[in-house]
């Protein structure tokens, strides 16, 4: 169904029709994975988080503009759990694509959550394994929001860029408290507003709280992204990153890659134990009979758990 | 270990010590919860998200002591996946409790990620359900983030509050169209802001397009909660709605229930599934071993989950 040959040149429709073919999961997406799994690891790839309204999607739309204007390919992976359905990431999708310039050079795609089972982050990290895969030289994923699944997303990627923005209220300290650990490079966006020299004055003070396996000491970035002030700065810093862990002790860098292996393969078993449980004994047609039991409090759902665990066994 | 007579009184000592248990997870977690479970449903539910700096935190605060007022008791869970270690929660809550009043009828408690394994999602709904019990007439539960378990744990409420503030910026549309499905009440905080007609105006538009199959049309309110303004309009709002579902017609808020329930069953399932085949044949053990091989690319994560599958079958 997708032709491999293509999509490790880089054909655009056959890249999207991996992506999409990941997105649904089950045993033709691990056979796709398992095939181009060798094929990968040579891209760099840069994940982007922080706070909603800090600009984030300006601010990598104008550093893959940036790359590709350096003749690099780059892909960008989006994950927006807020909005598991709508066309509206497709729109816009469409929209940026027109801003960065369609053509072989760029590739943009969000992912969403198709039903129940999808597990978003599994398949955004398949997804950026197949525009590895499939030469783009940068890939960059950015996501939507502070949750969990993102964090670890994040946290996948070669090179992590927290995007910060002036004066940002109160829950500021527990969001810089939580990404602090996650971030090789900090973004202040918008970098024109009030309140840029207090929010560097915090940042520095919690980074230098921070302290690092691999001592690396990270660099904080002010950007303008609408105006596209800073975005070499940006990429000049996550230069200097890439080739600091290039350089790093071996030891530091394969802890940090079994973790993430570790993760992935955890998220993968979770994904595909179910859906195993589920396909056997009709279990999936049962759930819905099962949910309403549960809803009518006539069973806990701890002790369905139980049965269809059990019944499993046998 | 945990008394269960204590428990169903609310002693807060038992309380914290069965929300401690269900964060590990495991037998025990699962047989407190199956013993309580008849005892819950009495208490309303009520699940608080929106943008990181909307001031959630100030808000949750003066709406339970709104309610303290009223002689009700009420129980807040804080899910914050950004500090999944830190005590930055432990001592932030120990605060929040100096202000609310440290007394039987108040109640708060930080949920935190114990390790890979632990589904914080689910720790979550099970910690409302052991207030619930413990018989607590409201509980709140306060997200940071927007991530999608968080998105899921808020859908279990039985109403749901989404806040936020005035001119947030160009992610704010992306946010909206997604949280906009859940929430049943909405709340402009910071309401003595710059902008706050304009975020109205914009919500207002938003709202107009949706088609709720419960045909409720989700109010605004307007909140400056560092000055405890607009909180009697929000307790309204709430119980407005909370009547406004009671009256509904039994087979929308079935529908609901089973939604919920079906959620929390795969939940459930997936943490089981996985923490089951963890256990057995070592395969605990293995997993630093199979990272490790993964992290040096000499096998890709999808055949090894197809072994350790295929393996445990046997």
């Amino acid at each position: 169904m997708i032709d491999i040959d293509q999509l490790l040149q880089g054909n655009p429709r056959s890249v999207a029709r991996a992506i999409t073919l990941v997105e649904a999961g089950g045993p033709k997406a691990a056979a796709l994975m398992r095939e181009i799994f060798p094929r990968t690891g040579n891209a760099t790839v840069i994940g982007v988080t922080g706070s909603p309204g800090a600009g984030k999607s300006s601010l990598v739309d104008k550093l893959a503009l940036y790359y590709k204007n350096e003749g690099l390919r780059v892909g960008i992976v989006c994950i927006d759990p807020s909005s598991p359905f709508s066309g509206g990431a497709i729109l816009g999708d469409r929209i940026r694509m027109s801003t960065l310039g369609l053509d072989k050079n760029v590739f943009i795609r969000s992912m969403a959550t198709r039903g129940n089972l999808g597990g978003l982050s599994r398949s955004t990290v398949d997804a950026v394994a197949i525009l590895d895969a499939a030469g783009f030289d940068k890939v960059i994923v950015e996501t939507v929001g502070v949750g969990q699944d993102e964090v670890e997303v994040v946290k996948t990627a070669d090179v992590s860029i927290v995007v910060l923005v002036p004066g940002m209220g109160d829950d500021i300290q527990a969001i810089k408290a939580g990404i602090m650990e996650i971030g090789d490079v900090f973004v202040i966006n918008k970098a024109d507003r009030e309140g840029v020299l207090r929010t560097q004055k915090e940042l520095e003070a919690l980074l230098s709280l921070a302290h690092r396996p691999d001592m690396w000491n990270p660099p904080i970035v002010r950007t303008i992204a609408t105006e596209n002030k800073g975005i070499e700065d940006l990429a000049a810093a996550i230069e200097k990153y890439v080739n600091y862990t290039a350089m790093a002790d071996g030891e530091t860098i394969a802890t940090r890659k079994e973790a993430i292996a570790q993760w992935r393969l955890l998220e993968l078993l979770r994904e595909r134990l179910l859906a195993d449980l589920l396909e056997r004994n009709g279990t999936n047609k049962e759930l819905e009979r099962l949910s309403a039991e549960v809803a009518a409090k006539r069973i806990d759902p701890y002790s369905v758990v139980e049965e269809l665990v059990s019944r499993k066994r046998q």
